[in-house]
C-alpha cells in the first residue's frame, strides 16, 4: 500500500488548479516534494502529461514561479509535473557548499556508489515512482506523456526520452547539458554518483546514448547565444552532430542574446508547450 | 545632477530585456530598486508607461518572477516598472516582525510622523523622483501612462490615480486594499507614518478619496473569491458603492475560487495589460 500523498498547497490559476505536494519517497528514501498544474480541461476526463525536469540549484518550485507555463497549459489542456531535482534532507548525504553535486543536483541517474546510492535515485523516481504516483492520483492519461526540462533537467529529459522511447510521444530541452560525461560541471558528480567506471556513465549522457543506438524520432532544443555556460558545459552542437549522425531529428534554435535564466525559458516556453501539443493531442 | 542609476542585471525576455537597477533615493534616502521591462519596440521610439505597484512583503522582484506580463507587455509594446514597496537598509527604522508595517509596507504614503518621516516617503518616490529616472533613462512617452497593482500596492494604484488624474490614462488593481484608513492591517501603519489625526488619511484611502470629490474616469479591479483578506482587509464592496455614489465607472470582477496570490494576479495580467493597452495606445 502506497505512502499516502500529501496537499502541501493549491492555488487556482488559468482555471485549473497549480498544486504543490509532497509523499514518502521509496526510491529517494526521503519526502519528496513535487508540483503538478492540472488545466481545468480536466473536468471532461483524462489529459496528456507533461513532464518538466528542472536544472542545477532548483526544487518544483523555481518553473512553478517562473516558467509561465501555466496559461498555455490551461489553453492547450496539457497536466505539467514539476519533480524535484534530488532527494533531500537532514538524513540525505550532501556537500553543502557544491551546487554541482548532492542537493540540487541529482542528474536524473540512480547512484550505484556509497553513501549516495541509498538516497540518490532520481531516475527510477522519476521514470517509476512518480509515475505511478501520478497515475494513481490525477486525471493522467498516461498513454499521452511527453518530457522536457532546462539545464540539468534538459539532460535528463534528452536521457530519459532516449531511453524510454516508447513511453513519451515528444521531447524537447531548453539549453540542455547534451553530453555531461565530458563537461567539467557534471563529470565530477557522475563519477561520485556511478564510479570511477565511465562506461557506466554513457547511458545517462544523451550524445553517448544515440551514438550507442538510442533512437527518439524527433526534438526541440532552444539555446541562448549570451548563456554564460554556453561554450564548457552545454555544447548542444555535439548533439547535432551526434543527431545528425544517426539521422534523428534535431530543430536546435540558437535564439541570439538569450541567457540560461527563466527570462529565456518563459520566452519559449509557449513554444515547447505547442510542440509537446502537436503530438499529444489528437486533433494537435 | 541626479545620482547615477546602477544596473544590477538585464535579461533578454520575449524580444525585450527585463532589468533590475538601484539609484540613491532623494525621497526615501536610501538606495532604492526597481524593475524595468522595455520591450522590443522600443527601437522604433518612446513607448507608454505602464506603473505595476506591489503588495506587502514584496520587493520589484515578487512581479518580475510571477506576474507573467513580459510575453504581453512585448506584444502590446509597454513599458512595465515595478517599483520596490519601502525604503529598505540598516538606516531605516523598521519593525523586524511587523510584515504590515516598516521594510516591505510603505504603503505609498510620505510619512509625517517621527523616526519615519525621513525615510518612508514612498508616494513622493513613486509619483516625483522615480518618474524623472525613467524619463530620463528609458525610452519612455511620459504622456502615456498607467498605473495598477496588488493588494497594498492596489491601494497605491487606485489612489495615485485619484490624487492624479491627469497623468495616467488608465488604471486598474488586483485585489486593492479599498479603504485602508478602517482596515485593522493598515490602520496601525497609517498611525504610525501619518499620525493619530484620522484627517489626514483620507489623502490616501480610495473610498474616501472617491467620498471627497476626486475622480478617475474608471477602474477595472479583479478580485478573488477565495482571497483570505477578502472580508476584512480588501472589501471591495466599500469601493463599488463609492464609485456608483460618485457615478464613476468600475468594473469590479468578482472571480471564482481564485486567491491572492501571484497564481491569480497571472492569470489575469493579460485582461489588465490590455485594459491599459486599449487606453494607452492610439489604434489599441
Amino acid at each position: 500500500m502506497p505512502e499516502q500523498m500529501k496537499l502541501i498547497s493549491a492555488a487556482k490559476s488559468h482555471g485549473g488548479v497549480q498544486g504543490v505536494y509532497s509523499h514518502a519517497s521509496d526510491a529517494c528514501a526521503c519526502e519528496m516534494t513535487f508540483a503538478v498544474f492540472v488545466p481545468p480541461q480536466a473536468a471532461q476526463g483524462p489529459l496528456p502529461v507533461v513532464w518538466y525536469l528542472s536544472g542545477l540549484t532548483c526544487t518544483h518550485a523555481n518553473v512553478m514561479d517562473k516558467g509561465d507555463y501555466r496559461r498555455m497549459a490551461a489553453e492547450l489542456g496539457l497536466i505539467v509535473v514539476c519533480p524535484d531535482t534530488s532527494p533531500r534532507g537532514a538524513d540525505v548525504p550532501d556537500e553543502k557548499d557544491n551546487w554541482q553535486f548532492g542537493c540540487g543536483a541529482g542528474f536524473y541517474v540512480d547512484a550505484t556508489q556509497k553513501p549516495y546510492a541509498g538516497n540518490y535515485r532520481m531516475y527510477s523516481y522519476v521514470t517509476e515512482e512518480l509515475p505511478a504516483l501520478i497515475a494513481r492520483e490525477f486525471p493522467a492519461d498516461m498513454t499521452r506523456q511527453a518530457i522536457f526540462g532546462h539545464s540539468m533537467g534538459g539532460h535528463g529529459a534528452l536521457t530519459i526520452a532516449l531511453r524510454n522511447p516508447a513511453r513519451f510521444r515528444s521531447c524537447s530541452a531548453f539549453a540542455p547539458i547534451v553530453q555531461p560525461t565530458t563537461a567539467g560541471w557534471s563529470r565530477p558528480a557522475f563519477e561520485k554518483y556511478l564510479g570511477a567506471d565511465e562506461v557506466a556513465w554513457r547511458g545517462h549522457d544523451a550524445c553517448a546514448l544515440v551514438e550507442d543506438g538510442a533512437r527518439f524520432p524527433e526534438f526541440l532544443v532552444d539555446q541562448g547565444t549570451a548563456d554564460g555556460f554556453l561554450q564548457d558545459g552545454l555544447r548542444p552542437w555535439l548533439f547535432q552532430e551526434a543527431c545528425d549522425r544517426a539521422g534523428t531529428k534535431l530543430a536546435l534554435r540558437m535564439q541570439e542574446g538569450y541567457d540560461h535564466s527563466y527570462f529565456f525559458i518563459s520566452t519559449f516556453m509557449d513554444d515547447h508547450l505547442r510542440w509537446h501539443a502537436e503530438r499529444l493531442l489528437p486533433d494537435g
